[in-house]
């Protein structure tokens, strides 16, 4: 997959000096290899834009000024990019993952997809007409211990399962870091760039996002209890969401952004009626099982006991541990595996799973704001059988 | 306090031959001394009253068939006990709590105190009449590490309160183990022996308890889900509850009994704007510490840091883990202790607190009942002032 | 057990007010039941030991100004004790155990046994000789968790042992507080009183008991380097040792009590050829266990897959912990067990395991100390077969 | 510096298709970015070489037969390679080294650097007489918080060192596996390829690696016992090893390969009279750091109270964990760093550290083998004083 000939042709809008998150897909891109960043539109500032495209390495005439230009002058190119990677502020995903889809060219998009599940159901709607991808970085689903809680439950070692317990909590906004100009926490807390909710739009819905994906399940209702705690602050930072699935199941999920002594702390819980998993990323590299008979193991990537599936993802041996970015490469690494398929309706279910579970993330996180706003009554998702 | 002569006399209703928590109530009054177990009414059955009597070594005469005659033989007794241990099903804590205070001896009673909040008021109102204690068992109180807790949430370096997030998970019942006959399921799951409330009743309280003492609030509503898995079963044997305090600090209480994996695991969180804590029951004898600039500390029983409220309730140096039966013992010493004030009005507040928050408990129950069977609508705990 | 009349009947040398270890075998007495403290000589000042046995509650005439005359008095009265328990400081502990057997008195006796090997072998054949028990409270083998690793390694589950890694640090020694008059501190350094090992002597030889009690084996040869850290302290406070056994098992201990952090760090593991084993004192109610091709298993006390061996020594429910006392009264539940065999001949492994292995222990010490002293050479344990 | 034209260009020699290692150096070399694999010789199998070289993406008049013509074209080419990798089996290391420095090329090495001292010494001799560098990758002193131990050393948080506790186990050895053909096993236990140390030349010299970068010392006389448990081994797969430093500071050094359970346990604990740390690679985000009187903190990577020393070599926000590749990544990045310095001689301590620590690993290693050879006599280590 190294070969330079054979590297699939990448542009990138957003993410220009100073951003986290493009610079995450750069590295991840790298790990993966396979990947050739030729093109760009770094920034909506030209300067900005033009240094960037200079430090990173693009070709100054392949630096754009604007998404439009790039999409329209890379797809008559010969070798223009096959694939482009978003990674602005939520509100510009859409009308940017639209231009380049009907350009045709395939689409990655950091999460969340749209700011409405209504733009998110359009873009799938859009992608399969024009036969192009639509991949959205769920990163935290790369990880391969998740893998290895998935296919637990695909094989039914956990039994029925009874109870979803995930939670995802930070310390970064416990205090009003936004209001004294820190960029990252400016857009997150900004409805008009980061859309209707706060802490369970950035960090709460990876956390439904990852226990949908591990489960197989998704929830038909939820009772929801949004709250911003730090003053002047509109969007919640602090999110508590009752789940109930079709099943029979009962599901919770914390989120918060004021959690003191919080860095990343997402961990999912997953108990059924013969056995239970139990993840956090922190500690990525291992998983915790009980069973109801037997004594509780420590699970490790790449060791005794762990699946195909969860091994096809490992880059290197049990006890030298992965981390964020190897698991953000995962996704990369099946993003071209995809590519290769010669037939877009063959696409297996992974590939297509994240533009899915996108859409329905949305539909959680739209019931959650209803819900809220209706003093937590139970709320349907209003998932549409697309 | 070893003197044998200035030993506290008492007597026990129900823990007999095979009861477990009679024989936790005997261990604990033994670690913290100062208590002669005098008299009892170990059993319903006469037949295993006598045997148990025999084994534990009550004289035969003091051995009573019924709590009614052992309330007056005792009270009329030169010698007679001066408190009673109450350890039957729920059900009959309130009659024999009130048959004793009204014979002027002090009640220690299991938790929970009643089945109703109305019987909790009234026993309350009973024991400040009579001028004698009404002392609840809630153990999880007694653990050095939630005196530190405690403390430190006293003293103001959490800050203003946020989050209360807790947790009480068994998985003990994740089977339907009372149709086999198992005696601690069977009462446990029975409605008329157990109460209105399954899981909530017997360990969520238990969570609810430990948040108010250590957080020294209440909250004024909540958000309950109660749920039932096990097929057959009348009671939840799940239950998610959101909390909202007047302060505007928001709750979230998590228990189950069917929870595959998890032992007695009650964990309490607690955020504040500056600080934040988390204490497990199955590591009790550490704590930890979070503030909004510092690193995470792991705080230890009787060590470096650890004030003064704390050591007091300490029996052994740091690093010599103490469990379950000397944070029991706790509570017996400070029953002790409040016998010893020669005033009933003097009582500071933590003898007192024990009822009172009973009460809460029950009245928290009374209203996940009501919240739960009206679709988790946000519900008033009706706490008098009494 | 718990009768008053059959309770046995226990005298104390030792252990009066201020002192540590007295108490808590006190309180072990109290946890396991069935003892009845009932003479005392508590301190070697009259005045002291008067005040000591007025406080803990023993009669006037009973607490005796000196050991010999307890001796004596109490073995000739009709319910005279039948077992004295001896917390004194070191030195003092072969006299007072000699005058005891003598007299026909069963001893139980803080560790070390005495303060030389020979001292330990005389009392051993002196025990056998007046028939009568001679016990060594190493109170760490009473952990459930630790039956559980002996029963482990005995049926096999960890194959061949290779390697035995024990380990016991405490910082409490990091500076020279014996300097300031520190009672524990002062006694423990004071080479007349302590014996000549400082480190090894007070923990080290904890780690080696233990590790000794759960593999069953005692290596042939030692080498060791004991050192001094802190400035005019005569004795070792830190100790590192290799050990060899016959079978070719290799093994470490590494005892330390200027070791920052440490508090009771008494950790054991044990390599076999199928499995391995891990333990800390300070968590005491979970062990892992590793197999060859196998998941690592955290166990947990009175839990799935425990053996009768361990539960037989539990108190309480798994997921409720048991601690340092907890463990303590399991010993004195042993010797009462044991005092309650017909024939002194037919006591099973246990009851005399601990003072075989405390003299094993002595010759341990001894070795290590000659080691050291000869850069480090390869050392054999004296030991006879008696 | 991503910038094509700017990227340093790499030869590697090893490392070919199921190569561990190399790919390992491949990946780090994408993250750390600024490199590009431009010539290689793979394989001594020309075939192999070949198909590695197609599959890697080297283009095939670069893929060279043998290291030899490799050094010299590339010399003569203009834009021929400016350093090499060396990723063989041990005994290559040195004629290869010599070979590239000969033709002016700057040398990164794996670990070991040479099969002896004395190969070692040469190498460095001649890298400095030709101006070159010589890079040893000694990945595990890559991990952001072993910076930050180190810096806390360094500032003296820990004070003056005292114990230095140093081990690094692993099983995947605990039966015969070279036996049956495994690639790594065999070469790593033949005496031929891997050196006169087995575990202690593969993973123990990591360990006294990392114990010599964190600390800053280097010990004067170790005591070692080597062992092999598996039968038909030649070279030890267990080591223990006591280590003397000049300042009167002890240490210990605990290595395994046959340590049922254990993946990649390389843990390091420092102890001064002031403070204390303690980490392991299993978890390399976290520090714990105890001082004398405070309680024990866990640092988190990138978070509060961390040095700047430690946040130049996070690549990401805390919380988001990284591992055993970012940590090699770092070393790519100082070697880059270290080239763009216009003078050899001005580099700074950490270039120039990982040669001499590298030499200084072999004088332990052959220290040790001595040791153990003369029944675990204390040996000085023979460091010349280059």
């Amino acid at each position: 997959m190294d070969k330079t000939t054979q590297k699939i042709r990448i542009g990138m809008v957003g993410g220009g000096q100073g951003a986290f998150i493009g610079n995450v897909h750069r590295i991840a891109m790298r790990i993966s290899d396979g990947f050739s960043l030729d093109a760009a539109c770094f920034s909506s500032d030209p300067q900005r834009a033009a240094s960037s495209a200079e430090e990173i390495g693009i070709a100054a005439e392949r630096s754009y000024p604007d998404y439009q230009t790039m999409a329209q002058v890379e797809a008559s190119r010969q070798t223009g990019i096959t694939a482009v990677v978003i990674v602005t502020p939520n509100h510009l995903h859409f009308p940017i993952a639209k231009c380049f889809l009907e350009h045709g060219i395939h689409v990655i998009c950091d999460k969340p997809l749209t700011m409405t599940s209504a733009e998110a159901s359009a873009l799938i709607t859009l992608s399969e007409r024009v036969g192009k991808h639509l991949f959205v970085t769920y990163n935290y689903t790369g990880y391969p211990m998740i893998r290895e809680a998935r296919e637990r439950v695909r094989r039914g070692d956990l039994g029925e399962i009874r109870i979803v317990q995930v939670e995802y909590s930070q310390d970064w906004l416990a205090t009003a870091i936004e209001q004294s100009g820190q960029k990252q926490a400016s857009w997150r807390t900004d409805p008009k760039q980061a859309g209707a909710a706060g802490c369970l739009g950035d960090i709460g819905v990876h956390a439904f996002n990852l226990a949908q994906f591990v489960s197989g399940m998704t929830p038909v209702k939820i009772a929801a209890d949004l709250h911003s705690f730090v003053p002047g602050r509109v969007l919640d930072d602090h999110a508590q969401v009752f789940m109930r699935y079709a099943s029979g199941a009962r599901g919770s999920l914390l989120s918060s952004q004021v959690a003191v002594g919080k860095e990343n702390h997402l961990r999912l819980q997953i108990f059924g009626d013969k056995g239970a998993l139990d993840w956090s990323q922190e500690h990525p590299n291992q998983l915790s099982f009980a069973s109801l008979d037997g004594a509780t193991q420590i699970l490790s990537r790449a060791r005794h006991q762990i699946s195909q599936a969860s091994r096809d993802v490992s880059l290197i041996p049990a006890g030298h541990p992965e981390g964020y970015l190897e698991a953000f490469a995962v996704l990369y690494r099946e993003f071209a595996k995809s590519l290769a398929s010669p037939d877009f309706a063959s696409l297996n279910g992974d590939a297509k799973h994240s533009a899915t579970a996108a859409y329905h993330d949305l539909c959680f996180i739209e019931a959650c704001i209803r819900s809220s706003s209706q003093d937590s009554t139970w709320t349907q998702l209003k998932i549409s059988n697309t």
